[in-house]
């Protein structure tokens, strides 16, 4: 029977979404009030907030959240001498949850975005879009021009191989963002003003051979199938370095899913990033990063993973040995950096026993 | 003054975008009452009608329409024995008018092709949104992840290089299409009452490496820059395949814009898809063309044209010897194709000397 009782709405699933499969993971350094919007969304899954910064700061969490909470002091306490893998005062920091969690699928968010609208008025559910992607194929092996061909209403198009019709196992699932865009700070400083107000109605894979600029702000993987690639580099405190924790794990996840026949989409869902970080601090972290990169991608592109690396560790440790002979050459960071991706794969195998490959080697 | 007279729509710009530039390159069989629609859009420029089927039938263009008509008497008549590269009964003579036009740029569209409207209910101006893609760069060598990052209220994100904001020369617009989706015939079958509603905002590059389903309905290029490579093969009357005109096309253009480092971009423009053709027919037209795409995309995925040749039509004649050395393996069909390749390069220096290549060789 038909009553007039407020229905939850659409966007809401009943029965949440892989509600005991997925961790959100948040790094942050205040109160976070900005969950009290996402309440209706994420209140059914468990969080894992990583406290940067100052560990004797008490940070608030909304009443009726189920959460473990990490700061400074814990990650040492777990991970002993190698919670130098760990940047510090910075958000690259979010990667220890991702170590810690024990469930198949991550999604990780920061703490100054909320929910966005879409084009119909209707608050997005962006977890349950991840989830979507995630749960969906990927298409790394050929384009389509009608975007992702697993969604309602689209299909592959003439001209596409009935053979890569399967098509691949997604890891990730890359959300985009509405009014504030994801600007370095030069552009930035040039367009103080810029907001992104185009919702684009589409998810799609990032095909093989391809590299993009993956941002942590809005993020969710298959820590199975890619979780081990997905380390945040050393960034912050002590670094010279910083706002590239993000692009790092990118680029070597990216090799990684190319090598493994994984799939990687973008696109869908948006969430409303609400306030630009500063762009003169940006400035000062980004600055050698904006060199370093012109080497960086060249150096991705061009990497490839011998044929016998069958697991994301094995993979990653022989991106390591790259990294610290051909970057290595570029500034001695490169070197501490190789260090750190070897460290993080001893640190994720130890947390994770059932999931590290028994012959993993070091370089 | 303002005055209470109709003004014209604002998608109709008062001077008409490359109006001397650009010729409408259409292939048909029938009277072309279509253009009615498009008379706000279309009256301003050359159009080049490609007349397959029966040359004794009178086509009849609407009043007010500048253009040229080719049927199959002209073409033997400019072509002499070269007339034998170009398809009959198949809308793949269209490329016969890229071949004589004498314009910069080219635009395609197919004769139940009509003028779709965007969200918010105004009529699209593809044509402009097609002269926007190919005036304004596009990234082949990087993705971005908001799109076409030279499009108003959106540009590079971090972590994109900057030594490749500059972008490549955009050779190529490949625009979409509402309502019947461009499906081959086991999907049609499938699906026969789906429409294509999902408007998607975006134009994007398709990256270097990848290659994509080109289709002839809806397309722009640039003839200086790519001309001599949008041959549309042989198809139709006397071969064994058919539909497969546009995607021959596109993979050769692909392989060669990559290159040559030029870009291709897809997306915005949608049009009208009036009418779906019949699946038993295209089912007949496509099989083998079905079994052979599963050889022929690894062929072009793995195809390189050797450093030298710099100019397209060297690029093309190069790729017409690896067609007839490895594709020719599969079926006789393919060194037929392999020898049209060469025709059409011929025919194209011959109707286009200020462009050939002084020393263009064949194999």
């Amino acid at each position: 029977m038909a009553t007039t009782v407020t229905a939850p709405s659409p966007s809401v699933p009943s029965t949440p979404l892989l509600k005991d499969e997925l961790d959100i993971v948040i790094p942050t350094i205040r109160n976070l009030d900005f969950l009290e919007m996402w309440r209706p969304f994420f209140q059914p899954y468990h969080l894992i907030i990583v406290q940067d910064g100052d560990p004797t700061k008490t940070i608030k969490v909304p009443e009726g959240f189920d959460y473990e909470l990490y700061n400074r002091n814990d990650i040492n306490r777990i991970l002993g001498p190698k919670a130098s893998c760990i940047s510090f005062k910075d958000s690259a920091c979010r990667c220890f949850g991702y170590m810690v969690s024990k469930k198949k699928y991550v999604f990780t968010i920061d703490d100054d975005c909320f929910v966005a609208k879409d084009p119909s008025g209707k608050d997005i559910n962006a977890l349950e879009q991840h989830i979507k992607n995630l749960l969906s194929p990927s298409t790394p092996f050929f384009f389509n021009t009608l975007y992702d061909p697993y969604r309602e209403g689209a299909d592959f198009v003439r001209g596409y191989p009935f053979s890569l019709r399967e098509g691949a196992k997604t890891a990730v699932s890359h959300g985009l963002w509405l009014n504030i865009p994801d600007y370095d700070a030069p552009t930035q400083m040039v367009k103080p003003r810029e907001r992104n107000t185009r919702y684009v109605d589409a998810v799609m894979t990032v095909p093989k051979g391809t590299l993009f600029p993956m941002c942590g702000m809005n993020l969710a993987f298959d820590r199975e199938l890619i979780g081990p690639a997905m380390y945040f580099g050393l960034m912050g405190d002590g670094q010279p370095i910083g706002r590239y924790d993000d692009m790092w794990a990118g680029w070597c996840m990216k090799v990684i899913c190319d090598h493994l026949s994984l799939g990687v989409k973008t696109g869908l869902p948006y969430l409303w990033h609400s306030k630009a970080s500063n762009p003169f601090v940006n400035l000062k972290k980004e600055y050698k990063g904006i060199f370093w990169q012109e080497d960086i991608i060249p150096f991705f592109q061009n990497a490839t993973i011998p044929k016998e690396c069958d697991t994301v560790q094995k993979c990653y440790i022989a991106l390591s040995e790259q990294v610290r002979e051909k970057l290595g050459k570029i500034d001695p960071y490169f070197i501490k950096l190789a260090d750190a991706m070897v460290t993080w794969i001893e640190a994720w195998d130890e947390l994770n026993p059932s999931t590290a490959a028994v012959e993993n080697g070091k370089a």
